[in-house]
């Protein structure tokens, strides 16, 4: 695969174009963007190699799909209408079900492979792209058996070489448990965040008070608002869901504190220590 | 000071021992601890020097006491029974009002320097102790006026050593602030992993799909029941009030979810952002 085609040079596409280009001394990466300013930094940077439109997209070997999910699931059908016959086209999004819908009697759905690698950071844009993102990451893939056998095994090739391992899922569950795995974390810190800002906004010297746990679980509120609104949107009801039984177990917590049960409270913490070893292997 | 007496060998204690150690070559550090395997690691470990009692805290130059805090406040009185009129005892915990209070009118409240320093890891015991944790991290000092001015100074002369910033700030403030900054963050960490392990405790594999976001929100519901129980019970009433905006925050997001409100959903993010330039320089 040597004509790769980029299409949203942001972290995700753009870390996959740097590890590409140095995995593969003659790959060609073009890039595609609405965003002129993030394709001129994608070339200063050497993130890719020339720009492009949807109509080179006939040369590609790999188009990578890198955009918000809002994006991804109108873009999808008109990236498979410009392909070859040859071409390998993926998905990176944080939701899986309806990109997966958007396609599913397309005539060239047998080009297509969803996948959501489990990598990422706070930072978004060209800039934000780093060698070595999914090294030893997680990488989901989708309904593996609606793609063309040969382009399945240069995705996983592909992925191989990122250093991604991977599993295998339907798109329902991996909406449902990224939910809890991932979109609620998002919340649970943008909340926090903004608890503690309202709380503290005439007196911003209280943050010097602020240690590196506080930092840990408001790190996510840093996220980009364009990246994440639309998978709350596609993923509406299984975040909510997750919302629900995270307040009921802080209304919880709240109700132990007030009726002076510091033993319960006790036990609460410790049974949830075990987070733990269950966290073993996650960088 | 030469003659350092640590109550309680543990993070925070032998990260203290372990710095002035290698700060100050004719330092002798010895432990007080009421569980006698941490004192042997402690010794193992070279983070003290000698097994001790209260008996010998006539002898100190400097106490700290770093136990959790409801120990603090019942074992304070009795160190400042046991010290000489040269020593200079320290706490550490991560409430101010409660141990100021317990000893205000103790004849030797002179000796006494109510400090929280703002560093630590989601880990405890002595072998969590570790060189320069204090380096660059803030140092808050409570009721400084009421602590002899000859002492004052040793104080600010360690703290300098160990490499830590002083703040000034009264206890009931504190308290206050603190529960913000870093109480909510245990509890939001601790609900949020109760919620994913209720949740998926019958598919371990679904931890898998977790990434490092995931991993940062949940790090701090790895920490110790036993030094946090006390934390949440001596500052109760700040800590509800700081669950209360939290739940209602997250009420509320809910709430737009349910509306389909994204437009809305998008500008909490967006005006939650700026926390990127509010916790920078946090480690």
């Amino acid at each position: 695969m040597n004509k790769i085609y980029i299409i949203g040079v942001g972290l995700i596409g753009g870390s996959i174009a740097l590890d590409i280009k140095s995995n593969n001394k003659h790959a060609k990466v073009f890039g595609i963007d609405t965003n002129d300013s993030h394709l001129d930094d994608a070339l200063k940077l050497n993130v890719i190699d020339e720009k492009a439109s949807y109509g080179d997209l006939k040369e590609a070997d790999l188009v990578v799909l890198s955009i918000p999910v809002d994006k991804a699931v109108l873009e999808l059908p008109k990236v498979l209408d410009a392909i070859s016959d040859r071409a390998l086209v993926i998905d990176v999004g944080s939701t899986k079900d309806p990109v997966c819908k958007a396609i599913e009697n397309h005539k060239m759905r047998r080009n297509f492979l969803a996948t959501h690698p489990i990598a990422g950071t706070e930072f978004s844009g060209p800039k934000a792209a780093i060698h070595g993102l999914f090294q030893k990451k997680t990488n989901i893939i989708c309904e593996v058996e609606k793609t063309t056998f040969k382009l399945q095994e240069k995705a996983l090739q592909l992925f191989s070489d990122l250093g991604m391992r991977i599993r295998y899922m339907n798109p329902e569950a991996h909406d449902k448990h990224i939910a809890y795995v991932s979109h609620l974390s998002h919340i649970s810190s943008f909340m926090l965040g903004k608890t503690v800002i309202e709380k503290e906004k005439n007196e911003r010297d209280i943050f010097d008070m602020a240690g590196s746990g506080f930092e840990s679980t408001v790190r996510l509120a840093k996220s980009s608002p364009a990246m994440w609104t639309p998978i709350f949107k596609q993923n509406r009801e299984n975040v909510i869901e997750t919302l629900d039984e995270y307040i009921n177990n802080l209304k919880q917590f709240k109700a132990l504190m007030e009726s002076n049960d510091f033993d319960e409270i006790y036990k609460e913490m410790q049974s949830t220590n075990h987070i733990k070893d269950i966290l073993n292997g996650i960088a």
